[in-house]
């Protein structure tokens, strides 16, 4: 299933993107997409069995000519984790060495917004970029793992992210990377939040992103040193992962940072546009904060 | 006014500790002490009305003999920013250089329990270790703020944290901070939200942590590298503090990490005491995970 939640910010309403494209009003099945229905197994059979009978009602009634906006795709997020460095290109590109283990840091649930949302640039940034990543989505909780297959199995579905990142704030302003990814709205998330058994294969998804039309990113997941079920095994041993929580597995290479000079930073009016394959595609307009 | 939550883990009522030490219940005036009341200064003041009134019925009933368990005094936070090396003592006995402007780390809120809570050693850990901090209460958004007024503005309380850290996890797993940083039960807080009208001075609080009785820590804030108010200002550049966020504003010398050999990490049983002056005092008992 494809689950979004479509609305105003903060007044979004859980919804299904069905097999022929129409989204269909989950409000009178569920409260809302968030962490209790991810850990509810029952709830989430009765959004299947809802849409399977076709019981849905269409659209969610929007008068935007442009249709609804959609919000990210879950409510109440736990934390987000994210692993830095993880794909052989983006090392390489960064002048990294491959690392020996996940790299681990952590953005704030509160920098999340839709997958169209427009996302600022913090006053005075000189080196916002972007990421498109890979975000898993934890439906059970995830504590001392010991195989693959027990961490493929606390994954409730996965989404589209963009990390955005300021590179002058991450890394030329004290001791942690922190200050460069906490900044509001660094987070676009969405459009949907694909349940897992429509990704048979995480590691086997095409990863795009573009700027203004210019194609920057063009990776797989196959590429990641540390794939799904090995990162959250392996954080599993260091933190508990809840429902609701979510995981941003890395980006490819083609970042700004990773680009000759001059680096194409992105600029108030730029537009980034990128996509997971079976996943979606988001688009924003930078903006001046 | 000292604001706290009691009660079973996950069923904590709010309650206050008026002048002559008596536990009130206050779940006839708000629903919880949460990132909501925070925000409302009517609310707060009908909190303040009642109590001054002594309209507020009389302890909470619980039938333990060592009276009700203390939860964290706030629920639902929203995110908690850290600020690492920030005392002088402290930064000369880890042997690092006093940070030009401040480190920043996040911590996961699903961390937190309350001040009297077990706090779990993770399994695999060599060097889990102690740091008493000044914990400052966000209670109004802050986003570039400009003046040190304008970031004392934004604090609705203090309390108690005791941020855990298990430092071969931290330091010798990776590149960032995060994995000693967010283990199960890794952030004690409590016992109170002290209202920020209560703390004239937040540079001129006295910090003490006892291992197994043995004087650890024995710090003040006045040692404080950035003081509280330049800490939120500096933050509110690159990220935005919302009502319910908290700050942990660093630990004082004597951690176990900068104690000369062999150094006295936390094991299995050992008790862990902490107090600030006037926001009160914790007391945890290591137990393996």
């Amino acid at each position: 299933m494809k689950l979004l939640r479509v609305g105003p910010a903060g007044a979004e309403r859980p919804a299904l993107l069905d097999e022929d494209g129409t989204l269909r009003d989950l409000s009178g099945v569920v409260p809302d997409i968030d962490p209790e229905l991810l850990a509810d197994p029952a709830a989430l059979d009765r959004v299947r069995a809802a849409a399977a009978a076709g019981k849905l009602p269409g659209a969610v009634a929007d008068t935007a000519p442009e249709g609804p906006r959609i919000g990210p795709p879950l409510a109440r997020i736990g934390k987000i984790v994210c692993i830095g460095l993880n794909f052989h290109d983006h090392a390489r590109e960064t002048g990294a060495p491959v690392p020996e283990e996940p790299i681990v840091f952590m953005k704030a649930p509160d920098t999340v917004v839709g997958p169209h949302d427009p996302v600022l640039i913090p006053r005075g940034s000189r080196k916002t970029d972007w990421e498109v990543e890979l975000v898993v989505v934890v439906g059970r909780t995830a504590r001392y793992l010991e195989t693959d297959q027990e961490a493929l199995a606390c994954v409730a579905g996965y989404a589209v992210g963009n990390d955005v990142s300021e590179r002058a704030f991450q890394l030329e302003r004290g001791g942690q990377w922190d200050k460069g990814k906490n900044c509001e709205t660094f987070n676009p998330l969405g459009p949907w939040l694909v349940t897992a058994d429509e990704v048979p294969d995480p590691q086997a998804l095409a990863m795009r992103l573009w700027v203004n039309g210019t194609l920057r990113q063009d990776g797989s997941t196959a590429d990641q040193i540390f794939p799904v079920a090995e990162v959250l095994r392996h954080l599993s041993h260091f933190m508990t992962l809840h429902p609701g929580d979510i995981v941003s597995t890395g980006t490819p290479a083609g970042v700004a940072m990773g680009t000759p000079e001059p680096k194409p930073y992105l600029r108030d009016g730029d537009v980034v546009e990128l996509e997971i394959a079976g996943l979606g595609r988001q688009r924003q307009v930078m903006t001046s904060a």
